[in-house]
Formats: structure tokens, sequence, C-alpha cells
């Protein structure tokens, strides 16, 4: 090795010890006849001297390193004078006998500190620069841990981790799918997956008990801030089980993984309806940190000669504790922000329960101080609280009513990124209308889609429902949330022929089809394929929220941007016409 | 979970435990009032037996299981009178009183036992059932326990898991890649991965100091046996070393792996230079567990009338331990085998040192016992030994001499499958001539191309031949072989931006062609790229070379076929030509 410590170890009992140091230099000063280099590496830093008394010559060479030249240097272990008692280096410095330069560096584009001058795109075009800030490398490394605890937690739980082939078929089911055209099968292409779902429940029909993966996922979707083409699930599979030993097992990973990582040690997981999430949450991944259930005011308010909520076919408020005193400037804003296209509602109404006992609100006009105590009553308001009400029609009403719902949380400060709150969603409808979907081939839209896969088992009491009424049907499925987000999820999965047969029949695959694109897992049904269910988590998002952040991107070492381009490399790009002549293909002109 | 006991676990000490069983029925015996099954699943097999006596009805219903029937039991641990010591269950067996059939199972296309009678094909056809049986399930048992194993020493060793994109950019450099039109970036492509070599070395450039990664590749090359369209790499590099830190780092990963999965305790691995290897074994990846090293004859042999040595480039010899009483049936066979295209050798010269100390060669005619005796000499020939010469064009020959070692080290039996010889094979050649190759692009033919790939560096006293002769220079580049499998390689890499764009030209890059493909890497050399090298391990071979098997399918789940078919799924397969529009692609008539 080039050198014989890191940058990050070297303490008070190190001091008289010669060591060799390899680094980048962070920051230099000059004080008169003395040079201090901070000299980084992954582990730390650590602080260099040169004096001009003690080697001229070495002092002056010191002086001409720029930030970021990579430097490996001799030295002596010292104490400081003054010591630092911010940095666990910091009671140490180094009195360099040799230096010599390893690699010179241009002047970054961007500062190399935890806030940086460089804006996102510079950034991703120098995003080697940009992991050498602690930050994001910290990132990283949380990542790295995360993956190693998942590991071990279900290896000692008899979960195998087997790796499902990424060079697989084309399905039209679920979300776009890349394609790999294929050289020694003319006209025929590969598909990139979306998941390893039929694989996974190959190897259950295989016997293999407990399956696991960390694993690539790819999806040509339109990209939304928080999408990335290609992301990362932890992928499980289990046989024998019902939903029960899932929501157990899996609860268990997640609480080792607080527990291993961030020390914390997690409740038990409260579990919820969707039919409940929707109704208290208007979302199917509550934030639980805080309460602020949606309550509907519907009857109460009728009848007053308030037409707005008169015709509304939902009437929702929230309570929001404390915030009576809100100014009309800020309600103003706040009726600007539920207006915005995003939200989508047409107004908001409010009443102020104030800390005197008294109650206005913004339609005095139709409802007097009696009626509003009623509204507090129903809301659980109490003085000093704040109710703000949202109406229309039902489906758009509710999604509006949860996001302001969110929206006051963080505003009140309810959203703590060090507390998490975890929840189980139960009982996911099977299907789900589909109108059209930019992310689906437009050939699929106006059909019954599955809700969560096609795999996925009715629950046994709704499957006659599976002819009469599709729409009223439970599935065996489950989502955890943790603080809003939906970390993963999954479903005991159909494991006859016959029913997995009349799933593919409702959405609306003619036998053939359906015997062409999966006949290979209805096949294996027929061998002995034992009852079995799984789950996955998306790995980049539960990164990010280990992490206390909104984004994943700074979780993935080398991201894509919203065009799904990697500006670093400048991918995806053009291939030769040999390239193309080899896989039979022929570009055509842009549409 | 539906049971409350695997199949593997009960002893002696559970007898009187009621248990619930799953698994699948492995066999079944009526012995008159009595049944007997075998239920199997992942963890092992334990018998269960009803009785027409205890329950007339629900033996009857035992009686209809079939061979892969998934069941659910619910009985009795109780001592069996007759115990099979063979089986870690074979103290107990169950007394059934609760017999629920989970599902049923057509009867398999195959015997799902150790030996099967299914053929290679049925066997990947129904994936599934193959890899229920043992052998199978075990290699990715194996495989599991690597990865896990591999992770912690590496963890344990400060390096970092990171994942690299798998959407990537193509570059002409190596082997053909395969590649995935964007649909957000019409005309443009995506490549799949190679390695992640770039991305690795970036990684450096930030600072990770340590990184690895456990990935899948892929290569669009023409298939042998041995190769597969994806594959896994157990990918690794490090900051401020020198091939020394490498090579120690690594030998103590793969003495881990031996340690801690087969409990074997490696020796200090041995070091050849590429020469040396090739000289004495013709080889670059000799297989060390024994020595019969190929010997140069041309000198000794020549002038003696005999035309073929006389007039041959080159004269090689083994020397056959213990192989003098070869009868003439045998040489004659293996003068058939070395004459096989495949080996290409146009004859075989031998000569017998008799037990008796007389010498007998099938050149007599040329060669007296005196002359005889001084090859005996030469090649360390002992009585009771054979001498097996070859004579032709140099690369030809040593090639047709490997291979006979080879061949006759199998047929020696030195090449046992328990006992593992570790080699690192040290300066290879940094370029390589090539005329042609079917695995990559009409284009690339007539060139220099990499060995190992262009971002290895050269020797530094090589280095003013990169000019004046390219082929002579020595690359600081290193291969792991273990029983004459190449198992891992790797190089010090360039870290300088000047000599890397020198090794683009030589090349065969314009300028602008290195730029383009490349400028992101060189670069980021210039803002502080520390020395950095690192290897990778071919996964899929080191897990079957542990696994004791000389190919790779079985110690992949889902493996392609020779012609990059997965015959399970069937994929590739067609895709729609709403697909195909959306990618602005159009498909050519077959070539």
């Amino acid at each position: 090795m080039l050198r014989t410590r890191t940058c990050g170890e070297l303490r008070l009992s190190n001091v008289n010890e010669t060591v060799s140091l390899c680094g980048w230099v962070q920051k230099s000063r000059d004080l008169g006849g003395m040079t201090f280099i901070d000299l980084r590496d992954r582990y730390g830093l650590t602080q260099l001297v040169f004096n001009m008394d003690w080697d001229k010559n070495l002092c002056e060479q010191a002086r001409q390193l720029g930030r970021e030249f990579v430097i490996q240097i001799k030295g002596q272990v010292i104490e400081r004078e003054s010591k630092n008692k911010n940095t666990p280096t910091g009671d140490v410095e180094i009195k360099v006998l040799e230096l010599n330069i390893l690699n010179a560096a241009s002047t970054p584009p961007f500062t190399i500190e935890d806030e940086t001058d460089g804006g996102d795109e510079l950034r991703m075009k120098y995003r080697y620069l940009d992991l050498r800030r602690n930050v994001v490398r910290k990132n990283l490394e949380l990542r790295h841990r995360l993956a190693i605890e998942t590991r071990n937690y279900l290896d000692q739980q008899q979960f195998l981790e087997v790796e499902t082939p990424v060079l697989i078929k084309s399905t039209p089911e679920g979300a776009r799918d890349f394609v790999v055209p294929s050289r020694m099968n003319g006209g025929q292409f590969y598909a990139l997956p979306q998941s390893p779902q039929t694989f996974k429940q190959l190897l259950m029909v295989s016997g293999f008990d407990r399956y696991y993966q960390i694993v690539k996922c790819f999806r040509d979707e339109d990209l939304r801030a928080d999408r990335q083409p290609e992301f990362t699930q932890i992928d499980c599979e289990m046989s024998f089980v019902e939903q029960e030993d899932i929501l157990n097992t899996f609860e268990g990973l997640v609480k080792h993984l607080f527990k291993a990582v961030k020390g914390i040690e997690l409740a038990p997981m409260a579990r919820m309806t969707y039919a409940d999430a929707m109704n208290y949450y208007g979302n199917d991944k509550p934030d639980t940190r805080f309460d602020m259930k949606l309550v509907d005011m519907k009857t109460l308010v009728s009848g007053k000669n308030f037409k707005v909520f008169d015709e509304a076919q939902t009437v929702l408020a929230i309570c929001a504790k404390g915030a009576a005193e809100y100014t009309r400037k800020q309600l103003d804003e706040l009726t600007e922000w539920v207006k915005r296209p995003q939200i989508g509602a047409s107004g908001l109404v409010y009443a102020r329960y104030n800390a005197d006992g008294s109650l206005k609100s913004s339609v005095d006009k139709f409802y007097n101080e009696e009626e509003l105590k009623r509204w507090a009553q129903h809301c659980g308001a109490e003085q000093g609280d704040l109710i703000l009400v949202l109406a229309g029609a039902e489906d758009k009403t509710r999604k509006a009513a949860s996001e302001l719902r969110l929206e006051m949380g963080s505003r009140l400060g309810l959203r703590d990124k060090n507390t998490f709150s975890c929840l189980w969603v139960l009982d996911f409808p099977l299907l789900e209308w589909n109108e059209g979907d930019p992310n689906l081939l437009a050939s699929l839209a106006g059909r019954w889609h599955a809700k969560h896969h096609p795999f996925t088992s009715p629950k046994p009491e709704d499957v006659p429902l599976l002819s009469s009424d599709p729409g009223a049907v439970r599935a065996n499925a489950y989502d955890m949330v943790i603080n809003g987000v939906e970390v993963g999820g999954g479903s005991i999965r159909i494991h006859n022929r016959d029913l997995q047969a009349k799933l593919f029949e409702i959405l609306g695959f003619s036998k053939e089809e359906a015997q062409k694109q999966f006949g290979f897992l209805m096949n294996a049904f027929e061998y002995g394929a034992p009852p079995h269910g799984g789950l996955a988590f998306g790995f980049d998002r539960l990164c990010s929220l280990f992490g206390g952040a909104d984004g994943i991107r700074d979780f993935i070492a080398f991201p894509k941007n919203n065009a799904g381009r990697d500006v670093m490399i400048d991918a995806p790009g053009e291939i030769s016409e040999e390239q193309l002549n080899e896989l039979n293909l022929k570009l055509l002109p842009k549409a």
C-alpha cells in the first residue's frame, strides 16, 4: 500500500509514529512560515504541517499544491498545540518529511464541500466529483450497510439469495418493458425485468422455500422526479405461509434494519385496511406520524343554503391543532395553494376555534357559531385549533384533502425526519379499471388491470365476486408504509392453475395469449405448487428514508436524469450501422 | 405458517411432539396395512406413517397421493422400529393424524432424483422441476453461501458495495454489446455493461477507496458450452495500491472462501509469469495440480535425419510418470486423439522408458537407445515413464502439447476435483494483434487490441516500447488460476490522462472517437485521480469450481442454452408493432 494509515485514524496515542498517508488536498493555509494542509480520504481528514524552518524546499512545494491534488506524504505524528475538538483526528497533526504528488488536479467545477455551489446539472455531469462530497458518500455508505444487514438477517432466517435472469421475455401486462434485440435470434427481443416476479414464484414451485434477492429492475416509464428507469428491489418470497407470516417476517427485517443501522427500537407496526386508509387519509400510503384524519362533513353542513357544500358530492374537513392563530394572509396563501392544478381544489373554507372559545369562519354568512361548534365537535377540534374544509367531487376532493393534510403536517412541524411511523396497509382491491395511462401501451386502456399484479390472490371469501363485481374483490395484498412512503408491498399469490387462468381472462387475455405469455407459470402450477407469497421493498426509497432525505437520486451512485439520460457518460447514444445491421434493425425517422 | 417444523429437523428428542409438516411426496410405499410416505422439503426428508388400523379413511387417502403432490400433515413424532442411519431424520417417523392436500401434481416429465432420467433439454424446459433435485439445489445453496462470505469478508476489509448502472453506453472496444433502444431518446440506445470497469474507476476518482459489487454483466458473444450471455462477476477496485497489494487482498478473499465454505486451508499461492506459463505449460491458465511441464526438444532431436523433427519449428515433449506400460493400442488411440481437429497435431512420437531400464520409441529408426536416454535425461524421465513428443509450428504445437498434457493428467488421475492448486499468473502482455474474431465487430479486425482492457497500465519500464514495439510491452496485469481455470483477473489501471490517450491512439481510436467514447473518464483523470487497480472474479465459474463441477450451467438458477434462449419461458420472443413503433424501429428481413 502507498499508505500505512488512513486519514481518519490517527489519535494522541499515535504521537511519534512515522506514518504514510495518501489522499486529496481539501484545504491549504499559509500562515507566515508554516503551511497547513487538510488531507482528505474516505475515512476522514488529517492536518499536515510544513514549516519553512524545518524544510524550506518541502514547504515551498506544499504551497504549490492546489485543491484536490492527490498526494502521498511521509511524516511524524505530533500533538497539536491548538486542538480541534470537532474532528476525531483533531488532537494530532503530521510533521511532513516527504511529499510525493501522485496526481495534479484542475480546479473542480464546484466546491467539494457539504454545501456545494454546484447546481444539479453540473453535479450530475461531474458525478465523480460530487461523490467526493461527504454528504453524498455517506448516503452510499448507508446503502451498503443496509444491504449487508438485509442479507445477513434474511440469511439467518434461512432465505437463499438466488439470481434471476435479466434477459427475459416482454409481456404486455404492467408498465412498459425495456427490450433488447437478439442478434442470435433475429427479429426477436429480450425484455429487462420489471421485477423477478414469475421467477421467484417458480423458485417456490422448485421448493426453494425462502428466496430473496437485492436486484435491479427496469421500467420504461415517463419519469417523475423520484423515478429511475433502473431501480433496485429487495425481492422476497416464502412458501407455506399465510399473510400473517409475511407481515411478521418482514416487520422483523425492517425492525432489524432500524436497530442495526440507526439504533432505533421500533414499536410494533400498526395495521389499517385500504378502505380505512382511503377514508381517513384519502391516501393508500398515509403518513401516520401525525393524526389529523379527514372528517366527513357532508351531512352536518348540508341544507344551510351554502350552495358549494349542498351541491358537493363530498365535504371533508381536517382539524389543524393549534393553528387557530393563522393570519388572514396565511389562510389566503393556503387557499391559493389548494387551488394549484396539482391539488385541484376549487377553494378552501376555514373555521377558527379561537383560544377565547369563540368561533369564526369564512362562511359565517351560512353557519352561526352554534353550528360551527358542532363542526368543531365533529372534527374533535379544541380551542386554538383551525378547521379546514374542502368540497367537491369525491375522488378529487379526497385527494386534495389528503394533500392539504400533508401540507399542514409539514407546516405544523409534525413530519420530523427522525421520527418513524410504520404501517401495514391491508386488503387492497384486486383490480382497478384503467382508462389509459401514459406508462402503458395504448392497447391496454379500457380494461381491468391488476392493482398489484396478475399473480395476486383474491381473498377466498371474495372469489365469488370475481364474475359478478370484479372491482369489489379484495386481494391478499399488503403494503408497508413508513412516514407516508410506500417502502414495500406484496401479496399472497395464486398457486392454482384454474384460478390463475380465470384472472387472466378477467384481465382481458385470450386463452391463447395467456398460454403464450404465462403458460410456463400455469404449467408449473400443475406439478405441485405450494401456497406462497412475498413482497418487495423499493431499496432506493428505503435508503433515502433511512437517510432522512426526500429524493432517491443521491442514494444512487450514478442516477439518470428525468429524460432517462446519464449526463456524465452521455448515454444513451447512437450505435453504428454495423451494429444495427447485425440486429436486423432499421431506425425510422422520429415520429 | 402452515407448518411448525421442517422436514429436516426432527430427531429422537422430539418424540411425542405433535407437529405440522408441509412438503412434497417424494416416495410412497404400501406395505399391507401400512402406508409410508417420504415427505420432502428443502431441509430434508421425513417419513410419514399411515395405518389402516389407526384410521382407515386417512390411510386410503394417503394411498391416493401421487409423486410431487404438495401436502400438509399434522401428526405425532414417534420412534422408528427400523432406523435409517443414512438420513438425519432416520430415527423417527410421523404418525399422521390429519392430511390436507395443498396441491395435486401431474406426473413430472422426469424423475426428481439425484440421478434423473431427464435429458438436458427436458430439464431446462422444466427447470422449476429440475431445481427440485437435491444436486441442483445444493449448487445454488453453495452459490448463496459463497456470495454471503464474499460480502462479509470484503465488508470487513472496508470495501463498499456500490451498484453501478445497467443501462450505459455502447463502446466499440471489447466484445459485442447488447443494446437497449431508448423510447425517450429516439434513435439512441443504451448498452448493457460487459463489466462496470469505467464506473468502478470513477468511484476510485471519487475517493471511495475500496469498492466491490457482485454484479450481472452481459456479452453478446457466440456462445460456447461454458459461456452465458449474462454472467456474474465479483468486481473489485482499490486505491493507493500496487500490484502486490491487490494480490494479497484477493488471495486473502479466496483463502477465506475455501476455509469458510469448504473447510480447506489453502497454501500460499504460487506465482508465475505469463512467459513461463506459456513456456512450461503452453497455456496462460495452467493446471498446476500436477507437474508434467512441456520440454523443448528441438536442439536435442535435430540433425538425426528425422525430417519431421528437423523441419519442425518446435518440438515439445512431456513426461508422463508411470505410463511406460501404455499398450500399443492406448498409444494409437492417443495418437488419434491428438490428430483430432480440436487438438490439431499431425502425429505423436513416443518413447517408453521401461521398468527394466530399456528404452523403446516409435522413432527407433532415427534415434538409438543412447540418444533416447538423453531424451529421458532432458525430460526428467525415470524408469517406468512415457515420453510423448509433438512437433510442428510453434503456436499450434504448444497449444497441442498443452492439451495433451491436460489429457494425460486426467488419464493418470492427477486432476482430483477435491484438490485445489491456486496460481497467480503475472506480467501479461499489454496488447495483442487481432486478425478478426467472430465476437467482435468486423470493423475491429487488423488492429492492436488490449489483452485485458484499454485501461490497463503498462509496466513503467516498458512504457518506452509503446511506440517502438507495442507487442513487447508487459502490463501490470494478473490472473488468478485455480486447477487450470481462470477464476479472476485484473490490473493496475492507468490514472494519467496522457498515458490513457496514448493507449487509445495505439488501439486505433482517433482523438475524437476516444473523447466521444471515454472522454468522461479521461476528464475525470484531470481532477485528482489516485493510483488504483482491481480485479474481477467470474462468480459462476468460481461456484462451479467450489462445487467440483466442470460446467457453470447448474450453478445458475435459470441459464440460457447455446443459442442464448431460455427454453422455459421461451425467450427471446417477438414484440408488438406498437412497441416497435414507440421505439422508432423497423425489423429488416433476416440476412
